[in-house]
C-alpha cells in the first residue's frame, strides 16, 4: 500500500530515523543493555516534562493508563469527578465505572471547554468526597484545549481534602509545555503515537510521591496497571512485565532529537505557529474554528464545516494525492473536519496540504 | 552496543525481515489501510491455532492477557483454580488475588507438570464452586511442558457445572501444536516475543463463542482488558484501543512465513529436534534435566546446574562471543540454567552456541 502522510490526530507521521529505531535487533528485557535503554531515556522524557517525579512507561495505549488511574488514586468510598468535554473525556467516565468507581460528571457541550471556575464550584461543595478529578487537556474529538495549568491549581487547593488530578495529556505532551514540578501535577500520562511522533505501542506518565502514597493507600489495584508495580521496577530501570522495547528505543532516539537538536521552546513555537496558520487559513476561506474561543487546540484544528463541504470526499481526494486528514469524531462526522499539526508535521506539510485542499475544493 | 544472538526464552531472537516489517510507515488506525492489515493478519493466527474462534489482538504483555482471563471470565461468588508449577503460573495466581478473586492454590515443587488427575481430583470435589481453571502450558521458569490437551479434555468433563480453563501457552504457542477447536480451548493467550519470534508489544489470544458468552455474565470486566470490546471492534477488523501497528504489520509478515514457507507441522518437528539435540548435548556432559521426566519442555531446555559450574561466568563468557543464555529464573538462579531453542533460532545456531559453550567449559 502507498504510504500517505497523516494530517490525523494519530497515529501522526513518523520519520525515518524513527522507523529506524524501531527496527532495532532484540536485546533481552531483563538485561543490563535494556536497563542502559530504560535509564537512558526516563530522564529524557522528566526533562521534557520538567520533573523529577518517577516516569511510567507502559506497554499500552493510553486508555490503558487512562484506566491505571481511577485503579490506583481511588479509595474505597470515594469518588471520581469526571470532567465531560469530548468523545475521549466521555471515555475516561465510562472507564471509571467499568471498574465500579462512582463517578460524578461534569458535562459541557461539545466544543466547550472546561472553566477552572466549574471544578472549583463542585470541589467548594463535594472536595471531601472526591479523591479525583479526570481532566483531558486537549479533547482531540473537538479541538479543545483545556487550561490544565490553572485547573491544576484549583484541584491543589483542595489537597487537604485529599482530591488528586489524573491529567490525559495524549495530544498536548510535547504540543505546549506541561511544568509537572511547578504545577504540581501528580500524574500526566499520554500516547506515544500523537505528538511524540513514534508508533503507537507505548504509553508514558510522570507520578509523583503523592501519587504514590495515595496508590498505597488503595487496595485491588489490579496487576498489569498497578502503578506501585512500575515504581518498584524504575529502582532497576526495568518494568514489571515485558516493555515494547522498540518503542522504547524510538523513544529515546525521539526524546534525544527533541532535545538536542529542536529544542523544547523552538517545539512549543512551531506548533503554535502551525496551529495558527491552520486556523487563518480556515476562517480566511469562510469556515469557522468549532470550539469555544480561548480554547483552541494547538495540536490540531477542528474547523465547523458551515460551508457544507463533503469532508468523505475531501479525504478521498486527499488521499489521492499522498495525504489524510480526519473527519468529525462520532457525532461530530461531516459537521466538522480535523487537522492535526502536531509532532513531525512541519510548515512546508501544511503548506502542501492546504493548497492541495484549496485546489480541490475550488478556493482561490 | 553490540547484538548478542538471544538463546533465552524471550525475547527471542528476531530477523532481518520482521525488524523489516516493525520500521513500516504509519497508517491510521481507524483507517481502511489498518482494518486491512488486521483482517489479513487475523485469519493467519486462526489458521496456526486450528481455530475459527475470536482472535484477541492486545496491545500489552501476555501478562495483561492473564489479567483478561480473571477479568472476564470468573462470575461473583465463584472461585479460581491455579495450577502453579513455577514463577510464571505463581504469578498468575497473585495476579488473580489482585483484582480480589477468590483462589484455590494447587502447588508442586518447582520442576514438576501438573498432571491431568491432579485436577479431576480437585474439580470431582469443587467443579461447583470453580469457574475458572489456570493454566501455563510450557513454564518458562522450570522448561516444563504440561500436558494441555490432556488437562482440556478433563476441564471439558465438568463444563456442565460452569468450569472453564484459560490456557497461558506464552512459550508454548507455536513451538507445539495447539488445536483449539478440537481440544475445545475456550482462551488460550501468547505474547509474540516468544515463538512467534518477534519483538514485544502485543498479546494474541483465541476466545470461543462459550467464553464469550461468560464474559457477559461477568459484571465489572474493567475497561482496557475487557474482552467484549475487543470481540466487538473485531467485527471491523479493528480494536477497541490504539493498537500497536508495527507488531501486527510484524506478526502478519511472520505468520505468513511460517504457513507459506516453513510450514506448521515442520516448525513443530524443527523444534522437536533442537529440544532433543540440547537435551542430548547436557546429558553426555554430564548435566541433568531439570525438570520431571515425560515434562520437557520443546521451547527451552532448563539444566541442573549438578556440575556446579558458574552460569554467570559461562554467559559473560558467552557474551565476548556474542551469545546469551538464561540464567536460572529466581530461587533458581545458579541452580540451573536455560537454554532457548523457540522461534527463529535454527540448528546450527545451536551447533555454535553448544560448541562455545563447551569451549568454554573445557569439554570435549
Amino acid at each position: 500500500m502507498s504510504h500517505k502522510k497523516l494530517f490525523i490526530p494519530g497515529p501522526t507521521e513518523v520519520l525515518p530515523d524513527i522507523l529506524e529505531a524501531m527496527a532495532m535487533p532484540m536485546i533481552g528485557h531483563r538485561s543490563k543493555d535494556y536497563s542502559a535503554l530504560q535509564g537512558e531515556t526516563t530522564p529524557k522524557v522528566q526533562q521534557c516534562l520538567y520533573t523529577k517525579n518517577q516516569i511510567i512507561v507502559s506497554t499500552s495505549s493510553s486508555t490503558g493508563l487512562m484506566e491505571a488511574a481511577v485503579l490506583n488514586f481511588v479509595r474505597p468510598g470515594k469518588k471520581v469527578l469526571a470532567c465531560m468535554c469530548g468523545a475521549f473525556s466521555d471515555r475516561w467516565s465510562k472507564i471509571a465505572k467499568a471498574n465500579n468507581k462512582d463517578v460524578i460528571e461534569l458535562k459541557v457541550d461539545w466544543g466547550m471547554g472546561i472553566h477552572p471556575e466549574m471544578i472549583d464550584d463542585i470541589l467548594a461543595k463535594q472536595a471531601e468526597e472526591i479523591d479525583l478529578v479526570l481532566l483531558v487537556m486537549n479533547e482531540t474529538s473537538t479541538g479543545v484545549l483545556n487550561p490544565a495549568k490553572e485547573i491544576q491549581a484549583v484541584v491543589n487547593k483542595y489537597r487537604d481534602a485529599g482530591v488528586m488530578m489524573a491529567i490525559d495529556a495524549v495530544s498536548a505532551m510535547m504540543v505546549v509545555p506541561i511544568k509537572v514540578d511547578e504545577w504540581e501535577v501528580d500524574f500526566v500520562l499520554a500516547g506515544v503515537q500523537k505528538a511524540w511522533s513514534l508508533p503507537p505501542g507505548l504509553a508514558v506518565a510522570a507520578m509523583s510521591e503523592r501519587a504514590i502514597e495515595r496508590a498505597n493507600e488503595v487496595p485491588h489495584r489490579g496487576y498489569y496497571f498497578d502503578l506501585l508495580e512500575y515504581v518498584k521496577s524504575n529502582a532497576k530501570d526495568q518494568t514489571p512485565s515485558t516493555p515494547a522495547i522498540s518503542q522504547i528505543n524510538a523513544l529515546r532516539v525521539m526524546a534525544t532529537r527533541i532535545l538536542e537538536q529542536e529544542g523544547l521552546e523552538n517545539r512549543w513555537a512551531r506548533h503554535a505557529r502551525q496551529a495558527d496558520m491552520v486556523r487563518n487559513w480556515a476562517t480566511s476561506r469562510g469556515f469557522e474554528i468549532f470550539p469555544e474561543k480561548g480554547f483552541y487546540s494547538q495540536a490540531l484544528t477542528c474547523v465547523k464545516n458551515n460551508l457544507g463541504i463533503s469532508v468523505a470526499d475531501l479525504n478521498s481526494a486527499l488521499g489521492k494525492r499522498g495525504k489524510m486528514i480526519s473527519n468529525g469524531y462520532g457525532k461530530l462526522k461531516e459537521e466538522t473536519f480535523r487537522i492535526s499539526h502536531m509532532g513531525d508535521i512541519y510548515e512546508k506539510d501544511l503548506e502542501e496540504l492546504l493548497a492541495d485542499i484549496d485546489d480541490i475544493l475550488g478556493f482561490k
